[in-house]
């Protein structure tokens, strides 16, 4: 059984990231085999700048290690170190424009008035490529991620309708239930709204984000609402007085100071741990996870090449 | 200087070919570098059958050795041995959608009713990728693949005006004036339109397929013109008999067998060459020609994976 996960190289991950999709990939680690990938050839398609994208795959991959990925565990490998990008260009035939024409990525991109390159049109194709060149069995999917993996899906199963049975049809997982953790303003964490706490905020900058967290005009003394983006930061980082803060008897303010601290301390060991990796330590993890995911890779690929005729 | 051109594995080449492309390229290799690409991957495209694929590809190789292409003169390789693939999904991004949609090519394949695939819809960036891997200098075009070269122009403007001076912009050198060589009917001589002599025919075909060139009603004592079919056939492959031909005196019967005879004298040395070129011996300068093309592709593509930040 393998599972793959792609990372994108933002190079900094909030705590909505770590509670929603990293901490469950740690937990998880073990079960059969995990492969993440840090996808920085889909980072070309956004246009980041070179520096920008060689150092956000040094420090994703930093990241990911402080939170407790364990590359002995995971293979953790970098997407241009693989052959993805050829197979992708392999599997362009197999995918047809109306039907890129028709993702939700493409419609989005038009809505947000993005200029649209090629790489981004097809960007669905790569990320078959990313799933199916490594036998994937399952992927681990958010409901907007969903389409990812059909996509791949129809690939494999139009090459092996016409080829015969040459690649794996990967299964989406559709993530388990985890905290859903809201960005200070209440709307969904994203480092595109700026709302979110960055796993490398010092005890100061967390303190001083938590302290905009937004509030509703209820007195201290009054019962508090659980939805209430507080509330949901106090059960998580302030378990212990949740319920009397619920109950009524706590001001936003005492909360508030509660959940800065909760925060801090889970993060503290972490950047501890962020601390104390170094580039030349990431720089060999990927190269061993290379290695590892290379004759998957490989096995895979020759054997779509025999099956479509580039190989004898 | 390098100078690049694409063979697509067609498995057969016709008189035209031979005559408009092979003959001059034969009679030019040696001056510079000359890049021979079979386009392999490009043919996914199109649907070949992988059996089909395999042996055109072998065929393709012959026809051209057999044609006086010298291996030791033309880098001669075939496109997947080469990161061509990979390279292609780098460039994406430096590719439009609407520059796509705008292409001939493209809205030829829409106006004979083909079903848009991704592949044959990003197939200039593939191919610019070719011309591009390679820091070619020159590609010979004909007047339809004009648009091709200047693609692969735009996306190294791009490329360069975005991170510097990292790829060769290529020029497109329009053929020099070739004799041009109509079908049997008159027409374009096409593959597709079954109208052509191909290289590999016996006498007895080339004289079947000879009988049927076009004519008109002019008795054998009429002058001729000079531009119907069977004199442009009579100039190329019985230069003597000519302008006697022309003159008037001879029936488009006796020409038909003059043109015969010479086309059969041209291609009987070829398809003794043909006969003698083993498999084994297609494998091998396949092998040597992307043992020489894969350090020139590897400095590019090393050169823009730096600095597009896939490489440190």
């Amino acid at each position: 059984m393998r599972t793959l996960t792609g990372l994108r190289p933002t190079g900094q991950l909030h705590l909505g990231n770590w509670l929603g999709a990293v901490r469950p990939m740690v937990a998880m680690a073990g079960e059969g085999e995990t492969f993440l990938m840090v996808a920085d050839v889909h980072a070309l398609n956004e246009g980041m700048a070179p520096d920008v994208l060689r150092q956000n795959v040094i420090e994703t991959v930093r990241l990911y290690l402080a939170c407790g990925i364990d590359p002995q565990k995971t293979v953790l490998y970098r997407q241009s170190d693989l052959p993805n990008a050829e197979f992708a260009t392999y599997l362009m035939p197999f995918m047809g424009v109306g039907q890129l024409e028709r993702s939700h990525a493409f419609k989005d991109m038009l809505a947000n008035g993005k200029e649209a390159n090629a790489g981004l049109f097809t960007y669905p194709v790569l990320m078959a490529a990313d799933i199916l060149l490594y036998d994937t069995d399952e992927v681990p999917v958010g409901p907007d991620q969903a389409q990812h993996v059909e996509y791949a899906r129809d690939i494999a199963e139009r090459v092996n309708h016409r080829l015969g049975n040459v690649l794996k049809v990967p299964n989406s997982i559709l993530q388990p239930d985890v905290p859903q953790l809201p960005g200070l303003d209440g709307r969904k964490m994203s480092k595109s709204y700026g709302n979110g706490i960055m796993l490398t905020d010092d005890e100061a900058t967390v303190k001083s984000k938590v302290a905009k967290l937004v509030t509703d005009s209820r007195s201290p003394e009054e019962a508090k609402d659980p939805q209430a983006t507080v509330s949901l930061y106090m059960r998580l980082f302030a378990p212990e007085q949740y319920e009397g803060y619920l109950a009524g008897g706590m001001g936003y303010g005492a909360a508030k100071q509660l959940v800065a601290q909760g925060i801090s301390a889970e993060l503290t060991e972490l950047q501890q741990r962020y601390a104390q990796v170094t580039e030349a330590q990431v720089h060999q993890v990927l190269q061993e996870g290379a290695a590892r995911a290379w004759p998957v890779a490989e096995a895979v690929l020759n054997r779509f090449k025999r099956a479509v005729g580039l190989l004898t």
